[in-house]
């Protein structure tokens, strides 16, 4: 089955999988500023635009392009700032 | 807009948006077997999973798998075997 779930008034989507028993998703987040929380731990990446990120705690911004990866504990959260349209995997760990 | 698309009874299923006025979409792919048909060329890259693609015309099955891409011209089709759930990237050329 794949999971279709809309966030902030639909200007993010996913469509969630299974693959060999691991959970993943893709998605698509239109530009804005966003809070993701986290339940299990996970590994966003980037397949196509650009996703400047600041975790739980952190005090700076880093910038992630197509092809980077960056991880997020679970029971936590992110914030995101979305400058043009972008598609991203998310694997649960 | 994240435009919402469904094929083959909800088995294959893909984000659509826009960046720099380039079209383009991301997806997800249960197993099974597909024809798509091209309007316009598009460059399918494969972003967890695998896909076995044959173009029309073609008389061999050739496999990619992640990170792998391959291109289909336009007004054409192309036949999938897709033996575990893939995630993917479709760019319209």
């Amino acid at each position: 089955m794949i999971k279709e779930n809309s966030y902030f008034a639909g200007t993010v989507k996913s469509l969630g999988f299974e693959q060999n028993g691991e959970d993943s998703s893709v998605g698509v987040m239109l530009p804005g500023n966003y809070t993701f929380g986290t339940d299990a731990p996970e590994r966003m990446t980037v397949i196509k635009g650009s996703l400047v990120i600041k975790r739980a705690g952190e005090d700076t911004w880093s910038t992630y392009n197509a092809g980077e990866a960056f991880e997020v504990a679970g029971k936590s959260s992110f914030d995101l700032q979305v400058k043009i349209a972008t598609a991203y995997l998310c694997e649960y760990l």
